[in-house]
């Protein structure tokens, strides 16, 4: 098993990166590497400095960097030789097995697509988030931005997506999946939960169980949370900064400590020919560990090719 | 001045109704006056059992009651004689100057259209919510769920709608107008917001600061943020359930404080013809004295002629 890490996206790249290879690395088994895609020569230095072996790792050099505010398809065409689109190349060709990036998360999804594609009768691919339940545990939401606009097929598809995900990676069974909506009667919604609502309930593609409010989101009537990327972001980045405001008041709670994304490691885009998962911007090394390690189990657990199997 | 109350709509009606009209009218100047729409007889009772006389309020008994869960249309029409539908008639025909109500919040909003009807050149009706800064004061959200589903010019009047009311009620100078976003740059968006961005920005009808996220609700680069009634409905109860988790941990901070719903009042409904609040299910007596000097506050500032003059 190889597993892909672009040491160069991120905020704290490449040190953070490096560090956090470093620690995953010690979870991993012999036959598990890590390869470091990017500034060879910086990896070996800071790899030096922390008294740690290169040769633990495989190394793809790369001379070119995709930074956080690039334009995602012009990035991706005009720097082929960026750690991100070596990446993706590599993982196209099967000199991967994953490929993982705390870097710009608009190229990771044009990446993906451009070079792994979308599984066949996948309409668009999905970006999840990890939400923290008050009970204990987690769940998944879904999308949250890969799609800003979507349409009934597509949320029924993330249903799907996320049922896999929930139940390969996160070993919830028979995962509970809900739509988000305003109302928890079926005549409630707009347009798109209205017509989402007797599709997700009469596919029977998933165990739905109907439709959940704002409120719902860490209670424990659901596993698998269904939205448009846009209502997904809005989510995602409100409750992001609800966990920011309990660590700046110094806050301190068990449910709190949940919302850490460093114990997640990133976003896996679901819905594509291959592994790939997209770290928060501000990954620390724990973060990318963790990263690393989520890559490890979305190989291990064969989730695309069961999310493969779903869509023939 | 007189403020009609629905005695009869909230979990805790008609007492919390009456305890909190009793507070409210503590506040009140003599020509203040409160008038009670519902069950006469229960109210006299529920305000000689606190030894507090009838004849501070005015009366105007109902017999028919529309309750939480009712079809707002068909019960506004099937009960005339309950206290929501009574209270738009007199709000109609000038007998009160304006109507509040912790009961059925889509037959406050149906009764409003239906009875005083939209202002002209408005093309919906929006309702708001109150959000904390965590910098001290307030801001406003809206839509929060009369409509679901908006068009971008529906959205851009929503900016005039918040902008008046922020500036009338809340007493905040020139207050920033900011479109709920998934990214701050302007090409960022759902179709809704990308098409929305440049009328609010070319309109000049009132400070637009551009686009926020999910992060930005309670810090400081803005006073009114604008979103379609789905979004603004999930942010809102999302937002609420985190009060009711911070409560139920006994975390104890200023800033949850004010997210207490009880300080509000409720939620104005904004663009017809007369002042209308809505106030929480949930409503105390705390509540509700808010509901009706959130009520005199509108009639006070004259927002009702504010609104007709900015769509004239």
């Amino acid at each position: 098993m190889k597993i892909g890490l672009d040491i160069m996206g991120g905020d704290y790249a490449p040190k953070a990166a490096i560090l956090g290879a470093i620690e995953a690395h010690k979870a991993l088994t012999a036959d598990q590497k890590i390869v470091l895609i990017g500034d060879k020569e910086t990896a070996v230095a800071i790899l030096q400095e922390n008294n740690f072996s290169p040769d633990h790792f495989e190394f793809v050099h790369t001379t070119e960097v995709i930074s956080m505010g690039e334009h995602p398809t012009k990035a991706i065409v005009q720097k082929p030789d960026s750690s991100i689109s070596v990446g993706f190349k590599m993982l196209k060709d099967g000199d991967i097995d994953a490929f993982s990036s705390a870097g710009n998360t608009g190229a990771m999804l044009v990446g993906s697509m451009f070079s792994v594609k979308t599984i066949p009768g996948v309409i668009r691919p999905a970006m999840t988030t990890i939400v923290p339940k008050l009970k204990g545990g987690l769940g998944i939401l879904l999308d949250v931005g890969a799609n800003a606009d979507c349409k009934p097929d597509v949320l029924l598809q993330f249903g799907v997506l996320g049922s896999l995900l929930a139940e390969s990676v996160y070993g919830i069974s028979n995962p509970r999946v809900a739509l988000m909506n305003i109302g928890e009667e079926e005549e409630k919604g707009n347009l798109l939960s209205l017509a989402t609502y007797p599709l997700m309930r009469d596919a029977k593609l998933f165990n739905f169980v109907g439709n959940v409010e704002g409120r719902d989101l860490f209670t424990d009537n659901n596993d698998v949370v269904v939205c448009d990327g846009f209502t997904g972001n809005v989510i995602l980045k409100l409750a992001e900064s609800f966990y920011v405001i309990t660590l700046k008041k110094q806050l301190k709670d068990e449910f709190f400590d949940r919302f850490n994304y460093e114990q997640y490691g990133g976003s896996p885009i679901l819905g594509v020919n291959a592994p790939v998962v997209v770290g928060h911007g501000i990954s620390s090394p724990e973060a990318i560990k963790n990263m690393v390690l989520l890559c490890k189990n979305m190989i291990e657990t064969n989730l695309v090719d069961k999310i493969k199997q779903a869509f023939q």
